[in-house]
């Protein structure tokens, strides 16, 4: 951890985990941030000791988490942190003049879809305040906001790909999602559903119809188009370690839709989105900021498919095009584009 | 290749591929078949040298497929071909009094559906004959016939978790049908679609809503049924060897439906049905001749969530199976009930 | 758990983890034996609530392990336990008149050697009275014992690749042994190690040069041969479930040696060994009960490739096929020897 | 394709593969090499089509490769082509003034073992002016010369672990390397053996003691400490797409030895060589230049363990390195070192 006054001091709050090492990556090359803090739950130990694969690229002090000690060194905090802890820290942070990129859920919700799906809230002042980090959706209010709730991975890759076609969608029908979610995004605690005996060769559902990324994608579509949509949501886990990928069944308005041509316009300036003419594969995304979408339309039918890296656009490396924005940088600085492919 | 005068002398047509090396494995040891005769298209070769993982476990002479030497030889025929070649051999065998159970899908769907997927049927005079080989819909008829086709992974595993349902889906909105694959199903032949490297750590659509085995569900639904089900069908290939999971979606007529209990209900007395009060786990049934199913309303909207071993519930055991039925056999004499778990 | 007459009772201690699944499943459709207690550390649970995808297929009340309980119903006990706490229950069975077939490290050394690798032993009186449960080369011994210390499962693979050249083997220098296993071998419980995203894409050594299973391959084949050998073991953890793969290295003492005719001379009365002309592939024994060996020389260096299941023939097969030899019966009743392959 | 005066033109011939698509990788985002040429066999494609990954993030026309167009515009060629073709183009490129980084086999070798193990030389006149390119020991000669054959992946991984106890490695005994690889090192073509079905859950030896990489490495060994060792290979393929891992085995000359301070030493002003005190894991060095080494020394037997990412240090980056060096550049510039771990 060097000093550089031309680059913007930045912390990465719960370093251990999957997300916060994707953080700790992006951020060693990033051209203008600079990592000034780097904590976990016990602190006392050092970067490549929690994550081996960084020895000899990046040694840092893992400190106790202090939000004083932050506010004192960085201008941006990202929180990897588990819900209802990241608000104690993100309040205090904001207090102190902070910026916060929050990875966890505790920001992205309204009070009232919080509370039910999670938890009582401790930071009730600050829910007004943040700013849902989808960049294609929210770039100008992001650019103004001292808080951004990063996107789950699962609403990451449903939202780009459906958003679009709010204006089409009949409404009347549910909007089915079969999503499928390499292992990373069930994070490093071990468990038996973890164990690589359970996932290898194998697949289950979990959660269906009743797993807390559902409000969060109604939640964004109704606030996006005014309209309530009825979203069902299963989740599997498959036997992969990155990536995402999302089938989305509804049906429009009206037959003789074009889904590519509406893709395309809708996304023409936007460089993080790919739009495919057959099937993606999740792997061509993995290692990327991409969101790579393709559609379908039989009839009155709609079928989206598109993919993500879990741990990086479902998380880190979209929290970094938030912190970019929110620091007035070029929104791509230090993002990664290209997959890890073959 | 022993010959037990107590045992029916069996043929297995096209022994090359996985399903054919399935079959050898269940007729190796199964009590009341013994096989007589194994072809495939060039012959000159032994079955270890075909497939070395049954050496000093059963050595048999591949021979260049004859139908006249078949019906020599056997009583009932296993034809796991690719369509087209297989109505060829069923043709001749069934004249020479030959049962055959075919693998393959020429004898699956209605003529016009079937030349509208496929190609021009060059043994019309056999399709009104032969039965489903589904053993939970067609028992009986596959009792008298001398000629079963035997159905698509696909639809087995999607049909036995639908079918039940029939009288309370609404019929008004389509069905929608994610399924996902292991890559025995694609075959032993090498593309660069089956490379290692294109699978592993991945997964992707192929067919999205044009796949052969749609027009077998909404057919088999309708003659269950008589009803036309609007049945669309998005299958996936997984870094899996084995098994397929399909998860379905639709609406049905009224809320308040229990769909365990209609399950249970439905199977009560099928032994090769398991319901489940959670989502299934694909390797569960792997190995087996299970078919593994559960189900979960809300409001409205009906998941049904089923898997099977794609090879063997979904082809070789299934075969096996409709064999013993047509033999007048036990159904399960020689079925493999135990999962390859761990 | 029915009873029958004809059947010899048998207990499995230990039904938790992987070897004990793998013991049930060989006891369910074992023709002479019959499952008449099942015993684990709680007890309190049935036989698919720990092992779901035995649903439907086999029930059984799982018990709070009780050797006096045992001995009432079962006349072989499988210990399936963690070295240390087998002992104790070898102890008592067999003072009960119970046969133990123990699948822990507890009989497979001398004492000595046991005392230096594992911890202080609780039951030398029986030590002598144990037979290493080797078929090929104990078989006698086993028939008349009523305790079997079940070979570990890199042993078993290691010994039956190089025994047969133990006359030939220069032991001035050292054996080396590079060891492959799939993830099973670790066991169910989840730790960082066996976390899927650590497994997948991986593998390391471990343990190196220091593993317990160097000493008793060194003490059996100086047993074997009454020489001292050198031997060197390294194992590694594969992102595979089921399976191991032995590569040896080692000098003989003169050129010229044909190591397939010393294989085949050695085994050729053998079942359950299977000698290869090219290096072997590990998955073609997955789900048997064999040993598949290929071996090669240039010059004095002899090259020594064997395989196994890891769970079966290194574990559970292996401790069925004793049990058979020790009741008398053919000792390849109810063992596997058809591969999962593909 | 850009054209940058202040950078370096250089070609790529043999697009295709996985080795080009990994230069392709590294060149994108080189600071000062920029991509003039893209060559394969046929040529009249485009990059996004060849690599689908690549797609919005470059694009360039791939040309059937021609000699003389690519010495028009590039200063430095990267030949990613099977041995034999290779040669063809170097001995053209030479001539026209084009430096080369050969990645395959062909100048690697002195000329009888080359032809003893591969096939006639047609280029006999620059195997005396090419230059082994393993940095770490040849640093000096890459610098000066037009023509560096990159080493393959197997000897590179090998050779780094080994190379600096040449001093004290006794040669009167055998080296035993067992190695691993991911399936990428296979290449991108098709065929039984490179199936999914084939590797997954599965490992197996290939050429066992008569690959052509083991004549390298003991050619490399004499070239570097002037003595004969008796090198013996066997190498595995293991399921996992990249990745390379090495156990080495021999005997030292004398007790004693600390072979991490050894390795310490040795590499003090290596950056791109990590020493552990514990068995590296493969995937750490993943997606890096990195080669990651661990040692182990009991009495006289030394245990070296080495691991690299095959197509990047094992082929592309280390191709990179090498240009690098080879224009005066910083030998790190554009050279990955951040692991993709998880």
């Amino acid at each position: 951890m060097k000093n550089d006054v031309t680059k913007t001091p930045v912390a990465v709050i719960g370093a251990s985990g999957y997300t916060g090492l994707e953080l700790l990556k992006l951020l060693i090359t990033h051209p203008r941030f600079d990592i000034a803090y780097i904590g976990n739950t016990k602190g006392g130990i050092r970067t490549e000791e929690l994550h081996p694969s960084l020895k000899s690229v990046f040694s840092g002090d893992v400190l106790k988490s202090d939000a004083n000690e932050i506010a004192k060194v960085a201008k941006v905090a990202f929180l990897a942190l588990p819900h209802k802890t990241s608000m104690s820290f993100a309040k205090k942070l904001l207090k102190l003049g902070v910026k916060v990129v929050d990875l966890s859920a505790d920001y992205r919700l309204e009070l009232d879809t919080y509370e039910k799906y999670y938890c009582e809230h401790e930071d009730r002042e600050n829910i007004p305040n943040s700013v849902y980090g989808l960049p294609e959706f929210y770039r100008q209010k992001i650019k103004n906001t001292s808080l951004v709730a990063n996107p789950g991975c699962y609403p990451t890759a449903t939202l780009l790909g459906i958003l679009p076609f709010c204006d089409f969608i009949d409404e009347r029908y549910p909007i089915f999602i079969d999503a499928k979610s390499g292992v990373s995004g069930a994070g490093k605690k071990c468990s038996e559903k973890t164990h690589f005996v359970s996932i290898d060769e194998n697949i289950f559902a979990y959660n269906p119809l009743m797993h807390r990324h559902e409000p969060e994608i109604k939640e964004k579509m109704k606030q996006f188009s005014g309209k309530d949509f009825d979203v069902n949501f299963v989740p599997h886990l498959l036997p992969i370690i990155r990536g995402e990928m999302i089938d989305s069944y509804m049906l429009v308005k009206e037959e003789g839709l074009n889904p590519l041509e509406i893709l395309r316009e809708f996304y023409k300036n936007e460089p993080n989105i790919r739009i495919y003419e057959y099937p993606i594969d999740m792997k061509s995304s993995s290692g990327t900021n991409f969101c790579d979408i393709f559609a379908k339309v039989v009839g009155k039918k709609l079928y989206i498919n598109s993919a993500i890296d879990n741990i990086l656009r479902g998380s880190s490396s979209q929290a970094v095009a938030n912190a970019n924005i929110m620091c007035g940088f070029e929104e791509n600085l230090g993002i990664p584009i290209i997959a890890y492919v073959p």
